[in-house]
């Protein structure tokens, strides 16, 4: 597989120097793989820390900024950052108001910022967490005790950032991030594999004619192949299985999201897709979003997202936000 | 290939009642396809129509917006508009000061809006035109006499709709718009084909091992072909190509933008490199914008755009603005 790359062993580098020339609002630490909001600290804000590995993007780097996050730490592709990231990170962004950590349900990102909590708290600084859990297609994959976490990752961002961002304590937003995260469910499929820039060529073998559904954000395995299915039938699946997990009674956020290689035209169309199923199952949407957030470097697929939201959490999500991923109201 | 889709015949209409759900301060007419804002027409402000064949999206349909379009009209995959969607936008757009097309130079869009423009100065509306033709790499490709239109499309339809929404008039808007246009310059390069839903194969031919340097956002073919190059080499030859063709005098806004399938890791990385060009042939940069804007379907590769700017012209692309594709400021 050809890549708009120079050598595998740079590219995370690279993206950190490309990222701190296309956006001076943010400190980028190329060394250390921290990414701060240029103003941080802010004099008694929390701040909120995540990170992950590399190829997810604009996940977690593009999603730091006013009313979002303080720092991002990046990993390599597909791989945990280092303790040391996060508790860099808090020490350059905590106000003295404490940091949240947002972690991804992954054994490596698990650990690693558990391990991170204790530097930072060695250190003075208050730290809470917020485990992001919303994959309903499996339990127990590949790099996962339990289910994993996908695209409730950036609702949980936007919300506990947007609470952080007008002055709530820790235990508010650390609150309001776990009860973002319990009210989100997420359900991606694959229509091809990724190709990850160390090996090369595609992470796993899904022949002509077939899709997995049920698909992890690293390729992990998901609950079934079948032979192609159109974008109705996708839909049906996805939000199916969805809400088999949850009855929202609330309206809820959509999130319709490329893994990367599906191009916007198809996404929309998706989206039309999921939006009809919606509204057959009787689900009230509030707000949607399409296009690509949380990614699989080149996979091509899509993955829903759902999110219930009382007027809130509604108002936390129209709240400002200025990053390079997601902005609106500044 | 796979796609996620339901029928190739309706890939364009399921994506219009896609963006309409994700879009409420839309109007999309999915039967005649045009995007409208909703807020239009406003009064005494000059109404910017662009539009093209579907498959570049965020362009242009996610451009319709306060700070950019009025209205735009996309056509099947790969295909210009018919005279008869530019009239109907033209009609619902007009407040009496006047329409801008906004039209990439190819053969097909030039006639339709040249129609287009016929009948909506049938129907006592005033029109003016400005032609996009920015690409450096080839003349007289398929689909175009003269250069093609591709990056600078996103410049012309920012600043012009800036200048539009503070309430210059139609001669000047137009003005600024071929302003921008001939302060622009692109460069793009394939590294893989792209596949439309209605040939469902690729729609060239390239090998492995090898890339196009000066791809048309069609694949059209550029200027040669040649083994695989690094990110760091791709960015001296596409630069290079543009500053050959233009010495600038002032800074430069620069776009980096995915053909659709590079992932945004890639892409930044790429950034890095061509900034790094820059520098060493002593441009000056005012802002950059990395990710994906006029995209070809799912074809893997990027394109760099270079727009010199005054400080007016930079005035107005600071503007705000408040499209599904491109925000700021509000």
């Amino acid at each position: 597989m050809k890549m708009l790359i120079n050598v595998a062993e740079t590219v995370v580098a690279d993206a950190l120097r490309g990222m701190a020339a296309a956006h001076p609002e943010l400190v980028v630490d190329v060394d250390h793989r921290v990414i701060v909001r240029r103003d941080a600290p802010v004099e008694g804000k929390v701040a909120l820390i995540s990170g992950g590995g590399s190829g997810h993007e604009p996940l977690h780097g593009g999603f730091v900024g006013p009313g979002m996050l303080s720092a991002a730490c990046p990993g390599e592709v597909f791989t945990s950052p280092v303790p040391d990231q996060m508790a860099r990170a808090a020490a350059a962004v905590d106000s003295g108001a404490g940091v949240l950590f947002i972690v991804k349900n992954y054994t490596g990102d698990v650990l690693n910022f558990d391990m991170a909590a204790e530097l930072a708290e060695d250190e003075g600084i208050q730290v809470a967490k917020v485990l992001v859990n919303d994959d309903v297609a499996v339990t127990d994959s590949l790099y996962t005790a339990g289910r994993r976490g996908t695209g409730a990752t950036l609702f949980v961002e936007k919300i506990a950032g947007a609470a952080a961002d007008e002055g709530q304590p820790l235990g508010q937003v650390e609150a309001i991030g776990r009860q973002v995260n319990e009210n989100s469910r997420s359900f991606g499929v694959a229509l091809s594999a990724c190709t990850t820039p160390a090996k090369g060529s595609p992470t796993f073998d899904l022949p002509p004619g077939e899709l997995e559904l049920g698909i992890g954000i690293h390729g992990e395995p998901g609950r079934e192949r079948r032979a192609m299915m159109t974008s109705g039938e996708i839909a049906d699946f996805s939000v199916g299985a969805i809400l088999d997990d949850m009855t929202p009674r609330n309206p809820v956020l959509v999130l319709v999201n490329s893994m990367g290689g599906t191009p916007l035209l198809e996404l929309y169309g998706f989206n039309a897709e999921v939006q009809r199923v919606l509204s057959e199952r009787g689900v009230a949407v509030a707000r949607t979003l399409v296009g690509n957030y949380v990614t699989s470097l080149d996979m091509a697929g899509a993955s829903v997202t759902l999110c219930q939201v009382d007027e809130e959490l509604l108002r936390l999500w129209d709240a400002p936000v200025k990053t390079p991923g997601l902005r609106w109201g500044m």
